[in-house]
């Protein structure tokens, strides 16, 4: 029989769907699961979204261009333009999902065996990224204690060899929820550019910034890093759209947008319908953010007042996006998870986390720690809180 | 400034698409251009593929499951079932086109510098999904003397080496329009199994056979390639939806199957809205095939009459899919193709052609050579047909 290749074989297994199969069982058994596990929000997506495909009126649903269609880019680059973030459609090219943008991105900047620095933990899809274009993960570690701070810029620098070629943020942070300061950015971009790196941003939850926080994006003017940066982007999470896998790669860098382009080419087009209501999705108003964001605030602030008052639980508060880490009194994360599905329940309602390992690239850390995606109505949320709670104790005994 | 990869450097252009700055050149000017270079029909798609999009019923455009959903996947395999190949859903993991399912199965199967074979001339984007995953093409040439046939098995034995993973096939051809015959498919199965090879076999076109050929696919039970074959297929060109973006990667070995999985878990999911109206699009009915396989054997038909009466020009009969390999009395198709946009029409029209150079590795081979898609209706075949002859006389002069 042939046999799978070394990168296969290396391939991680995703540490947020890896449990489904016991979520799956514990359906069968009848049991109801609250998924606190996965980043696919509750929040309708914009009607508008919805409508422009409901009016769709073509013959042929036919291939666009590689980058994405003109009108749609011009559109993209208006948004931008009011988010303090000056590119043309020219900087653009549409991608299928963020994880695409990703993917063009590392093949665009790095070889086999080249490096890219990440803060940790970091989301667990960047490992298969890597893993799938031959690049190592070099992580610096952010620490709970310090709610998950960039670390000090000599952190970095002690970790830059001359197989660098890029540092990659998440910025809000997934899986921690951090949001980078002006000062951060600026101390990245003083780095990247003595060092002549790249730097790549995921601002995918540049929307979700809270406590009168504002993004502050890699790509404003200010930071000088035109030939440096690569932003990734996404309808998934600011339209909660994300069964339409549209997203986006935008650099002022020609020469990384004319070879991003080779690799849009070689798949020819992202998906046309979900262009479509991408790009009505744009026209969404403020008000729906507004109403959003007032909606993950009060989720965060019960789930976070709700897991401060579990013994010998640990959180670090985040500032943006819909996700925190928690330390819990246990050993070991993958473990509580299964047994959560497998063994555990109150009035047979039970919770899915996310063990946080998978977020790690260093081995064995973040191993008593778990990802929790506040993706669910406050009531479920209470209701899962309640749930830890019960768990954590019946687990400890 | 820091730099490109030598991943990117190497990546190439589309031949496809490289000659669009030239073809939007030629509509500022006024002139109509007949696309005889892209495999985009202008055959409609199924009524109800649209409706099931238009009649969209939901208020979040959710993730699916990363190998698409059960029902689709279950409906997937019995439309396998009706073609002759026994397969589950759980042999199928739906991909965004056929294109990711090449991805998937080269980063599966094979890593850096690992080889190919691949019967050429072949599908230019080969040579970029080769390229992304660090695997070198290696050729074996089919001619157009021989109408394409499959190169003779000791050439491919000849070519095999230690880092041999796969043999790469694509049946009916693009872009020679080739079709295998159940002998040349059992050579093939014979040499795989002989030598634990992978065989890869891009199928998009099944329907598409012509003049009373059946499609043989390498899956059939009787080849017994259980183990090492990789079935690659896509709606793209079924139902004339290629901007759609779903195909699927569809295999009974079951280590090829969950490797291929860890790279769509990594991506998360196939875009959702193209999912439902590719469900949609499989109750076809088998009208529709008819005229579509009807309305190509026509085409073709003209357009290789039409062909073969222009002096020095020489064209291999396809018996399947919807493209042709042509000889001119030229020297240099690029040349050609470009000149055709930039300086020749008739009556203010001209046609857009793809040189067949990018479709072989072989550096220097095909220069000569241009693929011609016929997937415009027969009027506007016959107008290109006019202006090829046209152009060839005056170019030459």
């Amino acid at each position: 029989m042939p046999k799978i290749s070394n990168k296969g074989l290396a391939m991680p297994q995703s540490p947020i769907r890896k449990l489904v199969p016991f979520a799956e069982k514990a359906y069968a058994e009848g049991k109801k699961v609250y998924h606190l596990n996965i980043g696919q929000p509750d929040i309708k997506t914009p009607q508008n979204a919805i409508d422009a495909v409901k009016a769709l009126s073509l013959d042929i649903l036919a291939y666009t261009r590689s980058e994405g269609s003109d009108d749609y880019r011009h559109k993209i680059a208006e948004y931008y333009k009011g988010v303090n973030i000056n590119v043309a459609k020219e900087d653009i090219i549409v991608t299928t999902g963020g994880s695409e943008a990703l993917l063009f991105a590392f093949g665009s900047i790095m070889d086999t065996n080249d490096e890219v620095i990440i803060p940790e933990p970091f989301y667990a899809n960047y490992n298969g990224f890597s893993t799938a274009s031959g690049v190592s993960v070099v992580p610096v570690i952010s620490k709970i204690e310090d709610n998950f701070a960039l670390p000090a810029i000599e952190e970095f620098e002690k970790l830059i060899t001359p197989k660098t070629k890029a540092i990659l943020i998440c910025n809000p942070g997934n899986p921690t929820g951090y949001l980078y300061s002006r000062e951060e950015i600026s101390k990245l971009a003083k780095i990247v550019k003595k060092h002549d790196l790249f730097i790549i941003a995921d601002e995918v939850y540049r929307e979700f910034a809270y406590d009168g926080n504002q993004h502050v994006s890699i790509l404003e003017d200010e930071f000088g890093l035109e030939n440096h940066a690569i932003l990734i982007d996404s309808v998934s999470k600011r339209y909660s759209m994300c069964g339409a896998r549209i997203g986006c790669l935008v650099s002022k860098n020609k020469d990384v947008i004319s070879t991003a382009l080779k690799f849009a080419q070689a798949r020819l087009s992202p998906p046309t319908l979900a262009q479509i209501a991408s790009e009505a999705a744009l026209a969404t108003p403020q008000s729906y953010f507004d109403d959003v964001i007032d909606e993950y605030v009060e989720r965060r602030n019960l789930l976070i007042e709700g897991l401060e008052s579990i013994d010998g639980v640990k959180v670090a508060k985040p500032k943006g996006a819909f996700y925190c880490v928690a330390e819990l009194p246990i050993k070991n994360s993958d473990h509580f998870a299964q047994w959560l599905l497998e063994s555990f329940d109150v009035d047979n309602e039970t919770i899915m986390v996310a063990p946080a390992g998978g977020f790690y690239s260093t081995p064995n850390v973040g191993l008593n720690q778990i990802r929790i995606a506040y993706v669910l109505n406050k009531e479920s949320l209470k209701k899962s809180i309640h749930i830890l709670k019960e768990a954590l104790k019946v687990y400890n005994d």
